[in-house]
């Protein structure tokens, strides 16, 4: 066996959005697995507005990539060689492979995943990292009880639209805030949102006011900046906001926009909270059992914004800070 | 009984700091009290920074005063005169009398106070409102765990004072940040918290760093601004941060300042909540005992700034946002 590896290497911090020249592109042949290793042919990349934060130094949830690393990235692959007992050829796999065309692997830390289930992509969306945030982060941090108003925003990407339509299964009415009339057609149509908020349109503060009259219940914020501002002037009493993310803010080159209205959670008696989703770790298992469930009896739509090309990963992660995507955003790496 | 009233009524919605032409001072004769109504000499006013809040228009907590009104405070007075048969001509009581020299009640409201407990305007401090306030914001929404670094804000203020000896009491480790030596001694060698930080002159976040090396459990807020922004640079994992004011903020005359560091919450999957102490109203008693107990046995101290001159009231509230007062700010309005 004689395989070639592509990888993208960490080669400097950016300032402001990523460009091509902060990953070295690198070629490396792929040596054999040893003995209770496996060796991985990666099909799919999960591209995440997370990765953003990992290319940064300093303390954070975990450490940030070291320059000259294999940029960190979820991934779904096939088992290509195996000496591990566990895994056999053929077999589907999601772990964090890294932004690489072959990984090999001792096992830890990989997920089967069936193809009876789903296609291989949604496991790397709704039965995915974004699936298991949008699931913890909605019922455990957020608290949702069934007629509550739930806002969500980012609600077009890959946790927004998964967190929405939790709420419409738990009873809840759901305002969705995304940018164009595509995504919200989306939201509205194919999700079955309450209602959509075209931040790129419409001034978000009074459109929450017509279509959240009695108050916000919850907020599930993913995007940061002017909306989480906008969205705490019309929280009702005793509010929960889930800090899932704040993808307006992470390739600011000045310092974040803190929420000037956060006063606002004195005057409701509202909290906000943030999340980390490896925190449930141990609960994945059951959170994927139920959210299965969902998407089998049709519950639960998964979408997913498919790239093919492992050489544009520079700039395809771009389209999540651009707002281009619909759906998880995923490079193809390869045909199975 | 012929007796003069003076009054200082709202002219004018400020601007920035309050001055004394907001106010008109007004005089009138105070009427004898109607069948079930009791005629209170106002003795103390309490000045507190909400005071602030409520002389804007537009939804809080709790309406503001209108244009003409007697300015909102908390005060504490003796009966002169009553046709109320739970009120005797000599009790002590405290209430929502207005910034006035008489008032007239039919009761509602009206707390009294034991001068056997405390000296009357203890019952606006440690016993009053910012007693009620840190006790209820501390343990209910704080929720400190003996051994827990606890960091309170306006630590020398009425309601840090308090806030800061509780969780004491509670076996906590307790840092203080306050303005200026004086009061940084004030609540190092009168309060026995573990530290003290002086904002004025120290670097409030590495300062931080030196007295809460793991993190920091609880933060109690009074001030918002920059203090809180530097506190959640040391969040420990789980942090509550309790939101019980932000003096610093309350007559910018531009937007509040957001805290940038806001995204500390979610890589410390801490919570940041408002309380309003209203809430607790069917407990104050159950929180006045244990606090009255506490003064009692030694533990708790409380230590009013007394200002006499009814008539200096917009001049002597303005210590409040000038931080010159140490301990709670009471106005002496009258002789018992």
């Amino acid at each position: 066996m004689s395989l070639t590896n592509h990888q993208f290497r960490l080669a400097a911090r950016p300032i402001g959005l990523p460009k091509r020249s902060d990953w070295n592109y690198v070629e490396e042949s792929v040596r054999d697995p040893g003995e209770g290793e496996l060796l991985v042919k990666v099909l799919y990349l999960s591209l995440d507005p997370a990765m953003r934060g990992w290319m940064n130094e300093g303390k954070s949830y975990i450490p940030g990539v070291a320059i000259g690393e294999v940029m960190r990235a979820l991934g779904a692959g096939k088992v290509v060689a195996s000496k591990n007992p566990a895994f056999a050829v053929g077999d589907f796999v999601t772990g964090l492979f890294g932004v690489q065309e072959y990984v090999i692997s001792n096992g830890k830390g990989l997920n089967k995943a069936d193809p009876r289930v789903a296609p291989l992509p949604v496991f790397l969306g709704a039965l995915g990292m974004p699936g298991m945030t949008a699931y913890f982060a909605l019922l455990d941090v957020g608290q949702p009880k069934a007629g509550d108003m739930v806002v969500v925003s980012g609600a077009a990407g890959a946790v927004g639209m998964v967190a929405g339509q939790i709420a419409k299964i738990k009873g809840c009415s759901v305002v969705g805030i995304a940018g164009g009339p595509e995504k919200c057609r989306y939201i509205l149509d194919d999700l079955h949102f309450d209602a959509a908020i075209d931040y790129k349109a419409e001034n978000v503060r009074s459109a929450l006011q017509t279509h959240c009259p009695k108050g916000v219940d919850v907020y599930f914020d993913n995007v940061g900046g002017d909306i989480l501002d906008a969205v705490l002037t019309q929280l009702a009493r005793g509010a929960r906001i889930v800090i899932c993310g704040a993808i307006s803010q992470y390739n600011n080159t000045g310092p974040v926009k803190g929420p000037s209205n956060y006063l606002s959670l004195l005057v409701n008696r509202a909290s906000m909270k943030g999340i980390v989703v490896f925190d449930y770790a141990d609960r994945y298992g059951e959170a994927a059992r139920e959210m299965a469930g969902w998407i089998v009896a049709g519950k639960l739509k998964s979408r997913e914004d498919i790239v093919a090309g492992f050489e544009t990963f520079p700039e395809t992660l771009l389209k999540l800070f651009k707002g281009e995507n619909t759906g998880k955003l995923i490079l193809k790496v390869a045909d199975a």
